[in-house]
């Protein structure tokens, strides 16, 4: 398990000739969004601290082109969303949003109000606004989005820092965006209230100072945990059952079509909860401060010196390969019926495995 | 000539439920990079200045599917150039780049070898690096990029400020932007040396303090003029002669094809030269700061009370209504010979309204 994910590879390849920044303080994949160092003066005898900037780049096209977007509010939403739960993962407070779009010339007039009306709530919902952008001509709808934050230095989050016996949390249940996509794919009742996911910004910035490490489960949780598991040499014991942890609407939708839970986890469709780890000397205190802010974290279990994901499940536990499931999807997007297909075989493949390999609990 | 030019008008439309940032200093088409103030303590007897905060974003797509980039070491260069230039235009020095790139899953891997030595040599030539970003696969290649960067508040430039009788610079000899399209898409001898147009970086903080407007040529030299004439209530003379102010290599192009030099200021293909005023009392001065720092900017012409672009020519000056001319181009690219035939319908056009309105020279 110790090969890197496809696309932690293929990225690699493509950054591999540029010249680091001197005042970049991250390293490729060790952050949700990219921090800085600002040239500003602050006085030795002055107390404060100079803030980090906090920059993030996403584009949302494939998720439209393949259909799942179908709604131009939806795509707008999420395009802004994407960013800004970049910038909760690194705990930083937002200043704004540039957007630039790629336009069909087709596309009516009513569409495009709908998509900047998507583009602006998504905004205002995470206390940002858009600060400037570009738009073009072109065959595909294609929005970018960059945001844009500041972090006090030394409370800035990177995915990297968690250490076996780190207690795991999610900032809510997490697989709603795949139960969305399954939804979105297959026959059979959808998701009540639809795919709206707000950017944990205010859960961000409270666990400055409680989180060891932090990544936004956009990819898929599995997909998060493998990141998380690769860059610190670590692996994760998740806990408690899935009624207790998962996005109750997912697990209906995956029931309903006579999908195993876990299946939820290994789609790369995810959403922007934050997956975080806090020591467990620091457990009561970021609780008590949590519960104070009125937020319910969900604790989904912890992190073991063991690679891996150790999955529970009706029979014993399972030890997942999460970077396997998460190469089963590089390159698949928009094809949830062969994706489905390739986990369904790695359902079987695990059962096998399992006889194996027991974990009981 | 009061009517605002229609991509204008249609970001305005698409921006017109957003809310504006408290922090933004800039206003929609009011500056070539976003000017936003950074929340950092400067205690009052600093004597420092905390800068602003300067970012832009832009999508090269149309250039490629239009087959202007064919060459992927180009659409890589320009599209990190087209964001370090808006930097430029505002003054600010760079921080870094962020780009998202969406590709097609054919592309060789020696193609996107060569794409990404271009943005990276392209920051390297401005002094910058690539500091984040984003992949995507689609069907089209289209890249985005972020240009970051600061500049001390009282120092940042806009497009906003130029008065009756400033003098009109240019950075250096303009129009190989359309040079280069147009021996791209027509037949005959091409541009030697390509089209690797470099961010004025150095230049744009040599203008801090000097210049009274500033923005650059990416849109074409009218389309820049009509848009900082439109928001100034000014209009320009040019002076000199072509051969003297444009880029020699272009000019020769639309000799050869029997073009009148004005297509070269009227096409929409840009490059990346900024286009600035400077008050005449300050003239002496920033000519000598200009000339120790081993620059010769052009001097193009004046500020005039009186709207629209007064161009010189054989038979006496000419005034062109560029805002009319910046339409032409507005859903058009991409189809060089639709858009040249419109360019030499309204060569018809000014040539019989110059013998109703004539403005001797």
């Amino acid at each position: 398990m110790s090969a890197a994910g496809l696309e932690t590879a293929f990225i690699d390849r493509l950054i591999r000739g540029f010249r680091k920044a001197p005042g970049r303080r991250t390293a490729p994949h060790e952050s949700d969004a990219e921090l800085l160092v600002l040239p500003v003066d602050h006085p030795a005898n002055d107390g404060g601290e100079a803030p980090l900037l906090a920059v993030t780049t996403d584009t949302i096209s494939e998720e439209i082109s393949c259909g799942l977007y179908a709604d131009p509010y939806q795509a707008g939403w999420v395009a802004a969303a994407a960013c800004l739960s970049d910038l909760a993962a690194v705990g930083a407070s937002p200043l704004g949003l540039l957007v630039s779009e790629t336009l069909p010339a087709s596309l009516p007039a009513s569409f495009l109000d709908t998509l900047q009306k998507g583009i602006g709530d998504s905004c205002s919902t995470a206390g940002t606004y858009v600060v400037g952008g570009d738009t073009n001509i072109g065959s595909a709808l294609s929005i970018t989005g960059t945001a844009i934050g500041v972090v006090p230095e030394r409370m800035a989050m990177t995915r990297r820092g968690c250490l076996p016996g780190d207690v795991l949390y999610v900032s809510g249940r997490p697989v709603r965006g795949n139960g969305f996509a399954l939804t979105a794919f297959t026959a059979g009742s959808g998701l009540t209230g639809g795919y709206f996911p707000r950017p944990r910004i205010r859960e961000g910035m409270l666990l400055r100072g409680s989180a060891s490490a932090c990544m936004d489960s956009s990819d898929g949780l599995f997909a998060t945990l493998d990141q998380l598991g690769e860059l610190n040499g670590v692996g994760f014991d998740l806990a408690g059952s899935w009624e207790e942890t998962l996005d109750p609407a997912s697990l209906r939708a995956a029931a309903e079509r006579g999908l195993p839970p876990w299946i939820l986890l290994a789609g790369c469709h995810g959403e922007f909860e934050l997956v975080f780890t806090v020591r467990p000397a620091r457990r009561t205190l970021f609780l008590e401060r949590a519960a104070a802010a009125g937020w319910n974290p969900v604790e989904m279990g912890s992190v073991s010196e063991r690679s891996g994901v150790m999955m529970p499940a009706a029979e014993g536990a399972r030890l997942v390969d999460a970077t396997r499931i998460r190469n089963l999807s590089f390159g698949m997007t928009g094809d949830i019926g062969k994706y489905l297909e390739a986990l369904l075989r790695e359902e079987r493949h695990m059962k096998g495995a399992w006889h194996g390999t027991v974990f009981g609990r």
